[in-house]
């Protein structure tokens, strides 16, 4: 049976351990939320403070080439792509995940639609992240109904509901309820197999886990920068393309971002080179020069073993919790929901409870900050470059507490909201 | 005749001098490109630590709602609203321009074909900016060609191109190249006088003049936050939509933030109310914090007259620039192609000239920074919030010693580049 001397002892003998000195963390704060919001990086407010006073305030205008503000979203593409198995210059920084889901579902549709005009689904489960669900559903209003979103209750269905009409099989890769993971190799190969191409939503995998989109063989791909890649609230999303697509994909965000010569300025749109032609408007370099930041505690991690290394301390991290919430909460009406599995889990743990919210609430009362998601999951978030292993015991102990004392009952009545 | 003395004394006079002590300029420049990128507001750097460490760094996930993140969007959007004549609630910050302009176009034509179908035209000018017309074709594109670009070549040519084929006028009512200022009413009423509905881009005039969306019968409108709005290079964009639209118009970037119950997370996409339908994804905290700093400034006109102060000088300084430009560099083979007539332009002054592009090099390396426009356009910015009567005259000073001299045959075989 684990100690708390056993996990200060873990904390003691982790190499990963000074890659938390990266962070500015509230004392008195455990906190399990980056995968909804990363904390702050402690680069950050300094490099956002020379963005701003050392090039938007001295260098004005010439900071776009100067300061080489035009290049931030392929240069911070390029740091991204190998936490992710995506080679150089094949993913870009832009706009918000949701705004390049619908790029690349666009783009995935038309490469299908020129190969067969008769494929009309777009399969998806409905547990899948909303906003997800929502592009599609844009989409295809926009496109007069030509395609229907088909969802299946479960992952094991999905082959299954792959066949001739399947256009796009579009999946988040770890669920964000759940943190179920799915076999984005199977998933493809299985789409592949029935002539459809696929969308992967990375937004609870890129950084918490190493993803292999080439290796995978997935098709499009998009994820967030502002969970585990600790960009900052509203960071600035990414969006991939596999290179055997990269000449002949378009995306009708056709901004003059991504014109092959935007400073021409000819009426003719002319799609840029490769994934540049993902780019709309401009982009925000505060948010950008932010993201850089978050992703470079990311890359910090190179020489401790990068994201495989991460992988491990995250496992380990879940499965301890795991154990230690099942060891003290046992009776108390939790049900572990994501899968016990090392293989099929992300970097979270969620536990359905009747009471999940104001449970959430007197949590956060004590410092450990989970999250609840609709209707009832306590969800709880361990990001290895952060997260200690007595974090882990000290957390499991808190919601055993707020079980057993039942202070949670105080929190029943407060006012209710969640965000992301 | 003025001379610099007369500048001295303006200067001295003018009861909006003091608004320049709000942006943080470097000594030595005259900055006339506010019209790319606004200059940095002194209170912005602090607003952004604040909101970086006191926010993010130490409430996390709790500051989407106890600093009010989630409101940001709103918020900012109703502090923009009075600039450009739109009502509280009418207008919210978003995205980029060009993904505002996809949502809007979608939105207007959606209306538009419910009304009448056969309606297969969108009318815009060929020196319009070309994001704009780019976006045109992506939508168009995505929509089988459904709906053709009908492109005029001088404003005059407007009216006449409007008939029962038109779908949606769009325009930007200053031009980016000419400065050229559309008469919003005139053009709004011949648009639905012909059926159609308008769109209109204020990228180069929110901020630089008082704009009346409402009184002059727009129906959609979206605006830049990095020009005269001085909220960063990037800054979100905003978006309005026309007060009897607003229960019926439908937009395809249907993400999660524009939901009526996001954190629902049910499945079904069901549109928010009024403008909070255009939100899609999570926007960038610290970049809408910058923009609220940089609307801040304009607000700040109001206990000197606001929009129609600025407006009142923003004539006076363009007006003597073409004054002073045109008695010091007679001969120089200079053509104006900004309007002489103050009601037609906006709060910039442009020059055809064969070497444009080096002569703006010259002009940089004296410190007068204006920008060149593809093929043949010098362009200058008078920002009235901090443009003063001297900087007009010492620039049109400095562009008559740089023809005078020659020193702009140095710069003609310097790299060219060059960025909004």
């Amino acid at each position: 049976m684990t100690t708390r001397e056993d996990c200060l002892l873990r904390d003691a003998a982790d190499p990963l351990a000074p890659l938390r000195d990266q962070f500015e963390l509230p004392p008195g704060v455990i906190y399990l939320d980056g995968n909804s919001l990363g904390p702050l990086p402690r680069a950050t407010p300094d490099r956002i403070a020379a963005v701003i006073r050392g090039e938007w305030g001295t260098d004005l205008i010439k900071s776009w080439n100067s300061a080489g503000w035009i290049d931030l979203p392929a240069d911070v593409g390029d740091q991204i792509a190998p936490l992710v198995g995506a080679g150089a210059g094949e993913l870009i920084a832009a706009d918000s995940t949701s705004v390049n889901l619908f790029k690349v579902l666009a783009a995935a549709l038309r490469i299908v639609g020129e190969d067969d005009p008769a494929r009309c689904e777009i399969v998806s489960e409905r547990d899948n992240f909303p906003t997800d669900l929502y592009i599609v559903q844009g989409l295809s209003e926009l496109l007069g109904g030509r395609y229907t979103l088909r969802l299946v209750e479960s992952a094991d269905e999905i082959p299954a509901a792959l066949g001739p009409k399947t256009a796009v099989l579009m999946l988040t890769q770890v669920n964000y309820r759940t943190g179920a993971l799915h076999d984005m190799a199977a998933l493809s190969a299985a789409a592949h197999a029935a002539g459809a191409l696929t969308v992967w939503d990375l937004a609870h995998s890129a950084g918490a886990l190493p993803v292999a989109l080439n290796d995978d063989g997935a098709d499009f791909a998009i994820g967030c920068g502002y969970k585990y890649l600790n960009g900052g609230p509203g960071a600035p999303a990414f969006v991939w393309v596999a290179p055997r697509h990269v000449s002949r994909f378009r995306q009708p965000l056709s901004g003059w971002m991504g014109h092959a010569r935007p400073f021409d300025f000819v009426p003719g749109y002319e799609a840029g080179e490769g994934v540049a032609r993902y780019l709309c408007g401009t982009p925000s370099v505060l948010a950008m020069s932010a993201l850089e930041c978050g992703v470079e505690t990311l890359l910090a991690a190179e020489p401790y073993g990068g994201m495989a290394a991460l992988r491990a301390k995250s496992l380990a991290l879940t499965e301890l919790f795991i154990e230690r919430v099942e060891a003290r909460c046992a009776g108390q009406g939790l049900t572990l929901v994501t899968p016990r599995e090392a293989a099929r889990r992300g970097s979270q743990v969620s536990f359905a409870f009747d009471s999940a919210w104001p449970v959430c609430q007197a949590l956060i009362a004590r410092g450990v900050i989970g999250d609840f998601r609709a209707p009832d999951i306590l969800r709880f978030g361990f990001a290895p470059l952060y997260i200690r292993f007595t974090d882990v015991w000290d957390a499991a102990e808190a919601l055993a507490a707020v079980l057993e004392t039942g202070e949670w009952l105080e929190a029943r009545f407060a006012e209710r909201s969640a965000v992301t």
